[in-house]
């Protein structure tokens, strides 16, 4: 898997587009959640913390540097980065992809229920798991589930422990349980693609699990 | 928490915009449910009553003091005040804050119902907790239930008394039964986000008790 | 009640454009359900028959008088009349209303499932039944439920009856079991009030339903 | 039944347009799912493989001959033809169509599972039937359901049996198992209708089966 390049305003534009995008579709309401994507050097770009995420313009976003570093603020002082930067430089770091999205689905979050208190769920009978790299339909699809913090910073050791686990070397997300999910790909549009899958897929066992 | 200041048309635009937007999320069907906000010297801007909240202009809109007398009627003469504004005008003198909206969405009667005969419903174990002013993911978050009423001028007393109890001092929503709720924050903005992370929270709710 | 008037092309456009809406919400999907509204000299505008009802524009419409005899067809001329036409033009006459909209929502079918084989459904606990004209939130509304038939003309005799029964006299709305739900209003405005306030309350009794 | 002619600029935007539309009802998410449209010659229009159909313009169809050989491909060189080509030819040959979609939609997967081993589902009771070319309200519906394999190519036989089965001669939709559906019409305006109500008949019986 190789990064994605791409010249910084085209990827601005679409992490903005895709943030109204995640919006409509209710995983980034309440100025919760957020995305990064990355340049062909390795800077990331960010949006801000704490604002509503549908109305973030280019003219918000941060650059970084692989070790979440501020290269660039946005003009308006009063914006900082988003809490979830380190865990979004890990995860690109580790799995050398380009780019991360963090929803805030209610969908997520009964999904990682049905973990109970354990450490993943598995999902299988679903054509959309050949939506995820590297999968196929026939798959036990296992995503692993961390425990919730009370800051995001402090999330990282753990989401570092499973994207390092060759358990869950095929996922491209991590569930964190009471929150939502860190959805991943090697460039924006993949992520796109895998977070309507993983959504897809989350609304499915949900919907399923409300059956038995 | 302060008032957040600003211009009359700048409120009472974005004051229509987020209407428009409650409607599309089916938090003001039928006519029913609305919003407030206010300007740096304290007046509020409301919506009139009995009207398709999303097709309110800037127009319709009517100024009244902190106490909900009228100060400047809309144009058109046929326009009556919002029924709730005796309603949003205490909850901004009592919590000091700059504005509230009043939702029918299903999912606030649907968590009210989750209180059955008691007072309050209570959250817990969801990050979005943290969308709530001074509230922490790890809170047991208290939101207050009260009975609704044949008018909404006749919901006030109960209002008042649940919005000065220490025991919900936390809480930016009152819900009322049957009916659907109440939620402020110090600006149209915080507004916007309290209304997104409560009825998050309400639909989250409903959904693990059909689970169990 | 007295009927609203307005001039044709209000009258045809707003009805058009409630169609569109009607579509996103999900009420007349796979070309079927209706709407009718009525001009001030009795005269009654009809979409036509068997069309994706979010494309019907202003030229596909038909003018019919009070017994739905068609007064005017629309230009093209592969266009039939609505089969509702009966149903709409009975309705309006026998309550003396302006406008009647036919659903075919899933919410609708789900709130007629709950009659089982009885004859009506009936709703209360609910603030939205303010929103219906003539009601209170304490009410026990009582909304007639007739069984379906091969053909939609084939309802007219059943709906009559129920339209014309004392226990549903503030009714607005028939449901149609397995099929849909007829709501109305003194003019298009009010039909669409109805229509939001009522599937909220299909919404609502079938959520709660599900919980028992 | 007898295939609708149109010429091509109107068949490819048409079906571009149906591309965003199914995108939006959640039928197409995260690249997957498609549609194929015809022309008067019999010349068939298909939406390229693995890409974010919401997106996919004009430009990017291939133009394909009733055995699913390339007769045009787009522009850009690196699109592939939709893996569903040969699935969709062989059903539009068998069954004297137009043009047909195939729908990613968690309600097919669900309504699917209603068949659990078995080889259909039933669906009956529900006016949106008639919505189906040549049943009625009244009809027992037989819809196939068939078992999902690794790759699209191998659903051929099974779907090819099906869909010449007496069993289901009046179903426009095959059921694939844990994946959606097949569903076709004369021409894409009847695709469009048929896709609605099949999924509109799909959560229904998904709604009603958690009632029981």
């Amino acid at each position: 898997m190789t990064k994605a390049k791409a010249p910084e305003q085209a990827v601005s534009s679409l992490l903005c587009e895709l943030l109204g995008l995640f919006y409509d579709k209710g995983w980034v309401a309440g100025t919760g959640g957020g995305i990064c994507g990355s340049l062909e050097d390795g800077t990331l770009v960010m949006a801000p913390s704490g604002v509503h995420k549908e109305r973030v313009t280019t003219d918000d976003l941060f650059l970084v540097d692989g070790n979440a570093a501020v290269l660039r603020p946005p003009k308006n002082p009063g914006l900082r980065l988003t809490e979830c930067s380190t865990i979004f430089s890990t995860i690109i770091a580790r799995r050398k992809i380009g780019s991360v999205m963090h929803s805030h689905a209610l969908s997520a979050v009964l999904a990682a229920d049905l973990a109970r208190g354990g450490d993943r769920i598995v999902i299988r009978d679903l054509e959309m798991l050949k939506g995820i790299r590297g999968c196929a339909n026939s798959d036990h699809h296992a995503v692993p589930v961390v425990n919730n913090t009370a800051r995001e910073p402090d999330l990282v050791a753990e989401i570092l422990r499973v994207v390092d686990a060759p358990a869950f070397a095929t996922s491209a997300c991590v569930l964190v349980r009471h929150h939502g999910a860190y959805i991943w790909g090697r460039d924006l549009w993949e992520t796109k693609r895998h977070a309507e899958v993983y959504h897809f897929l989350f609304e499915a066992v949900a919907a399923r699990a409300r059956r038995v």
